[in-house]
Formats: C-alpha cells, structure tokens, sequence
C-alpha cells in the first residue's frame, strides 16, 4: 500500500510514546499560537464513537482563573495527603504533582454529552463511549506536545463542581481532564512516580491474558496475579 | 535538549494520528506474536493515574469466542436499528459496523478498579481517571498498529453484562473495550462516516474556547455554537 509506514516511521512512533512523561516542571516560555493549534488539531482527530467529536478544549492562559484552580488544587492535595501516614506520608507531601500556574497553558478538556443529538450510533448500549473518545483525544494530544518539546501534566486531584463554577462549564458538559502544559525543563527516562519510588512499571506478561475462554488470569490488587480456575479441557495457558 | 524531536520526527507522528482510521474490514493475515507484542507494549506506555497501570488485555483469537460476541453484537444493532428509519435507517443498516469474526486478533481491554489498592495517588476526587488512563493505552494501541499496517476497529454495539460473561470477567474490572485487529484492506483517507455520509468533522476551531474566564463558548447539539453570556468588561473573545 502507498501509505506503509517505514521501519523508521515506526521507530519515531515507539519512541515518542515510550520518551512521553507525565511533566510537572516548565519554563514559563510561551507556546505558539501554530504550536497550540497543531497540538488541538491532533487531539481532534482521535477517534471517536459515532464521530460525535464530544471534546472541547478550554484555553485558559490568565494568571487570575490558574490561581483560583491552584487553590482548589491546594484544598484537594491536603484532604488526599491525610490518607498516607509516616515515610509514604512525607513522601507524598515532598511530589510535585501540579504545574497549575508555572505553565503557560492549562487546558481543561470536556466532553459535550449532547454533541450529536440523542442517538449517537454505537452509542446505545455504551453510553461513555463518548467519554472515553475524548480520552483518546488528550492522548494523541500528549504525544504531539511530546514532539513539540512540551510537556503535558494532568492535575486529577481538583473538584470538579469547583472548576466547573471558576470556568462557567455547563451541567451537559462532563469535565474529563485538566492539563498543564508547556516547555518541559526536562523529561525523565522514567515515570516521575517510578523516579521517586512511588510505584513501578508492571511486566506487560503480567497484564495480557493468554486466552480468554477457560483461563482468565487478572493482576489482582497489589500485583499479586490471581489465575481464574480453568474449565477441564481447556487448560491453553500460552504466551502470545 | 539531546532527546529533543525532529521536524522529521514531528512530521511521522502528525501523519500517525492523521492516517489513523476505525478499520472494519480485515484480511485473514495473522498478526505475528512479535508484532502483536510491540502493539500492546505502546498501550502499556500510556499514562496512568499513579502510575496504576489498571488494564489488561485479553486476546482472544479463537473462532467459537468469537463467533459468541457476533452475537452478541448482533442482537445490539438490531436494537440500535429500530432508533433510525427512513433513509436514515436504511444507511445505518448498509454500514459495516465490525469484523469481529474476519479480524484474527480481537482484544477485549479492561480496567481492574482495584488494581493498586484503595488510595491510588490522584485519584481521589476523580474515580474515573482509572478508566480514563485505560482510554489512553487504546489511543497508543490504535496508533501504533496503524505503522504496523494494521487496523483496529472499536466495536461499542454490545452488551457489557453477556461480554462478561463469555469472558469470565470479574465484576472489579470494567470492560472498556472490545477491539478488532487485523492487517487492514484498505486505509480511507477520510473517517468511515464520513465518507458514507453519515457524519462530518467539525472545524477545529467551534471546538476550541478561547478564553475561559467570562466567554465560554459550547457546540450545542447539531453542531450550533452558542456563546454564553459574557460579563461586561471581559468580553475577550480572541483566537488563541
């Protein structure tokens, strides 16, 4: 086919999904405008179910609404940091896991239930299909601020009834992600929260279930595995 | 920066994300083991809340499996068919909306919510960031078969409950999605859809909000824009 990818295509695609981190720390250099817009222009050609095309990207860029979303963060961080006691605690309170006003864009990504009117098709029976689209969207958005040298943090420990009332988000309209975004000061060979011992990749043999009729095997909670009993007769346990 | 992209580099993954389609017709090809193994490696790449990595992916290549998910699929559009009449209705039935049984490879790909215990770091406030991270693994999934040459197509007309089933899924794990794999017939240069006429992309530009703090501006259904009140003073409404 006209369209292959090269060996070499390939190799650029792995090695910006492998090099893309969760970046908490930038340089206040502004991004520009043609940046910004090739970045949305990626996330808007995610799939998405029925091509409702749910998402919307609020640009927010004035030091005022970031300030008032850093307090609700700061609210937030204290009640999430009470779950964690001792040395987990202290180390807890020693990450940096926002980058609300240091980065010269935060996005907050939405996804607009309405979009497509009340029959959205393949959207019957899975009603979040639309929410999961617009997951697809700030993926495809990471990468490419990926290539573009910028950083993408995700914020997940805010209110949402919070940020819907600092932003003006409407009831129909579902808040799926809040995002900081600008030039990395650096991108680490690890995860941020493998870095500083937090947690740890998983081996991906650990998270594929061979075969699913007969024997389901489930990475159970603590990364014990947990094997499902196998029916008699179809005990077809394999890698790949 | 040494690890900084190319405009090259910059140019692949743009063309990635644009050449990505929802594929449902497959040739009978298999999907080598090694091949597969890089796919499913970029999903596992994904971001995830705390570094939880809550997904697994069931493989599931053979004929009586999926023969039962036709099924149940086929019971789904039946009911999804009765929402549309007319031409309408005529077109959605001349849509191919799966290759459940035509793809070698389907993979059913799941989020488990109790993966790293009950206090995962970030997601406090916002459960759903599980489903979300799992959301993400697809989108890598999705681009990184398309440099394979292969196809994936989200089949989203099913019933979760009799998917369970059929797969022995445990009720902590949420199906997220049920996904079609194989070497693709053809790449489209447009989305399905919207080549059949079924739907259009939106210009990026309805779908940004300029600025956020006093104008905020949604794509209401059938894909009017309305703009909300603005309070006086601020009506900053400007391109990024």
């Amino acid at each position: 086919m006209e369209d292959e990818f090269s060996a070499g295509d390939r190799e650029v695609l792995y090695r910006v999904i492998e090099r893309r981190r969760d970046v908490r720390a930038f340089r206040p250099d502004p991004i520009p405008s043609e940046t910004l817009y090739r970045i949305l222009s990626a996330a808007h050609h995610a799939p998405s179910v029925g091509l409702m095309q749910p998402w919307n990207f609020i640009v927010i860029q004035d030091t005022g609404t970031k300030a008032r979303i850093k307090e609700i963060f700061l609210r937030e961080n204290e009640k999430a940091a009470a779950h964690y006691s001792g040395p987990r605690g202290m180390l807890y309170r020693s990450l940096k896991l926002e980058g609300i006003e240091e980065a010269p864009v935060n996005l907050c990504v939405t996804a607009d239930r309405t979009r497509a009117g009340p029959h959205v098709l393949g959207r019957n029976t899975i009603v979040d299909t639309d929410l999961y689209s617009t997951c697809c969207a700030i993926e495809n958005l990471w990468l490419a601020a990926r290539v573009e040298g910028i950083g993408v943090g995700w914020v997940s420990i805010l209110s949402i009834d919070e940020l819907r009332k600092v932003l003006f988000i409407p009831s129909h309209v579902v808040v799926v992600a809040y995002l900081c975004l600008g030039y990395a000061q650096e991108f680490f060979d690890e995860p941020e929260l493998q870095r500083r011992r937090w947690a740890s990749r998983v081996p991906l043999d650990q998270l594929r279930v061979p075969r699913a009729l007969g024997t389901v095997g489930f990475l159970k909670r603590r990364q014990q595995l947990r094997v499902a009993p196998a029916r008699a007769g179809q005990v077809a346990r394999r890698r790949l």
